[in-house]
């Protein structure tokens, strides 16, 4: 992408929000009396929010990050498209954003799409349904980035990475934005803390970027099966740079970005990450979806799990505290499954 | 319950939402391009719009009835109890309307629900969990009636029916006044028309009732399959008053109330009832979990099996739109099923 970049700060998520308003959903904000019972340890009261992004357009949070990169983008760095390598909600996110982005300048921005030649055919379709172009690759990290390469060179398109980037971690931010005002207006329930999936550490940093400077405290979750490279890296003092996982929260299998991290390991942004197992993810996933009436991928399950089953961080909230409730809101980050995977998840053989 | 009952009239619907709106949660009402463009006919252009009540307090719209009959009862009405026999959301709805009108009267409301001995230990639990005590009964509805009018003499408990009742039918409107002003403020997009799925009738009821008078036609929807009792009683010039049927839609095995009829039966209230088909009802159940990521219950998939499936809807449709955009109000009436039942509906044996 283009190498003039925002600077990560509060008051640049706020402009970035300006920016894509209009073109995002404001997802609702839900609450859950059970859940918020189960999240309350000992005598303290924890009010959950559920921030719903789940129910943004394409069914992830990614289109935040992928249209704000895009409205950053000028019509001549637009004229030849974008590429990315993707099988999941970015590969949507951007060819999406880029079909709304050429009706709003008049002219057509193609869309690439690399994907690994084995992706499953309703992945390849809905990127296909947005308009975009599907390219396809061998599976591993390095044969993606080769033919992203490949692309480039025979269109010029600019590459929008899925997370390793300023424009896309404050598009991301922005959804903390709208839950703060929210929890405070819809609710009367200002925010005291956040909890949110960390993967490639995008929607993480955007996060704590955004709640900067305005007290509210900011967590990451991440799955304990493999996927705890956030939290190891945080141990060691070192960003790991590879994950080999095969944790049922799949959105999470991927190593916190450079850009990322940078914010991330940075106490006075993110004040910790909090692991949990397999099984906690699925009793969170079967909580939220049968209490709450709302379907969600296990990745989003991961900060739920958190909240109600590690102890550290149980401490933690219980220590915010001070004898009033605390309102902690939860980053409810995407819900792109299937009736077929819940069947696969949950079902009598497992 | 009194005898005293307003008047079934839009402004009665308008005065139950003043009453009740603070109680209750403003459901999100969300859209769905995907789902918007198969529910349009030929060249016409329909915009869905949902209104999630499965996101409502206990997962469906009954504790707007329940709501608002509690609050139309005198502090003396109220002294000696409620009883109704449910086994469903009404149950629910009672327990926790009279849970939360005792806090906000001062004194205790004791809520009595008689339940098949067969009941499911979860619904069981449901109801004992927001406070009420549970009175078995045989299966038949003569047995449960029966054991009604035993708590009755015992305790003095006033009968709170779950869906013919003006107050309840009154109860069940409101959330319609919600769908048109947000589909207006929110959305820019006046309502046309809205269709709710039809049971015993009192929310299709309440939801003609809050219409009329404003031009947004009201339609009703029902399973095909033996519950279709309201398009046969509309066929015939008489009401069906009684109902066999294992549609997996279980919450419309019920036939319309004798009260709800006299409204249903009127084509100024209610321009028509459609049915659709078990596997068309399981389709629209798929494509609104999957594609919209709301838990709905079978029940809450029939409105939106007909406005994709039933031609003879979708003609009707497309007279109203005389060469402008349909905007469709769509109800989702709840969300209570499980992941076990899902596994059930849509697992490999089925």
């Amino acid at each position: 992408m283009s190498s003039v970049q925002l600077p990560l700060t509060r008051e640049s998520v706020l402009e970035a929000h300006a920016l894509i308003k209009s073109r995002i959903h404001r997802t609702p904000v839900l609450t859950s009396t059970t859940l918020s019972k189960l999240a309350s340890p000992g005598d303290t009261n924890v009010n959950l929010l559920f921030k719903c992004e789940n129910l943004q357009k394409i069914g992830a949070f990614k289109i935040r990050g992928a249209t704000h990169a895009l409205a950053r983008l000028t019509d001549e760095e637009l004229q030849k498209g974008v590429v990315t390598h993707s099988s999941g909600n970015h590969a949507q996110a951007l060819a999406l954003a880029a079909r709304e982005a050429s009706a709003a300048r008049g002219f057509n921005i193609p869309c690439y799409i690399v994907m690994p030649r084995i992706s499953t055919p309703s992945k390849i379709a809905a990127a296909e349904g947005y308009g975009a172009q599907v390219v396809f690759s061998g599976s591993t990290s390095a044969e993606r980035e080769a033919e992203v390469r490949v692309v480039q060179e025979r269109t010029g398109a600019l590459l929008v990475p899925p997370y390793d980037h300023a424009h896309i971690v404050l598009g991301q931010g922005t959804m903390a934005i709208e839950l703060a005002e929210q929890a405070t207006e819809d609710f009367g329930m200002p925010l005291d803390a956040i909890i949110a999936p960390c993967g490639g550490g995008g929607m993480l940093a955007g996060v704590a970027v955004a709640c900067n400077g305005t007290g509210v405290r900011v967590f990451g979750a991440e799955p304990r099966e493999g996927a705890d490279d956030a939290w190891r890296g945080l141990r060691d003092g070192q960003r790991v740079d590879s994950v080999k996982s095969l944790t049922i929260a799949d959105g999470l299998r991927t190593p916190v970005g450079l850009v990322n991290w940078g914010i991330i390991s940075d106490k006075s942004y993110v004040s910790g990450v909090y692991t949990v197992s397999e099984e906690e993810i699925k009793l969170a996933m079967k909580l939220v979806v049968e209490r709450m009436k709302i379907l969600i991928e296990p990745s989003s399950a991961v900060p739920v799990a958190v909240a109600l089953y590690n102890e550290e961080f149980r401490e933690e909230i219980r220590n915010l505290a001070r004898g009033k409730d605390v309102n902690l809101g939860i980053i409810i980050s995407g819900g792109n499954t299937t009736i077929d995977k819940i069947i696969e998840l949950f079902g009598a053989k497992n």
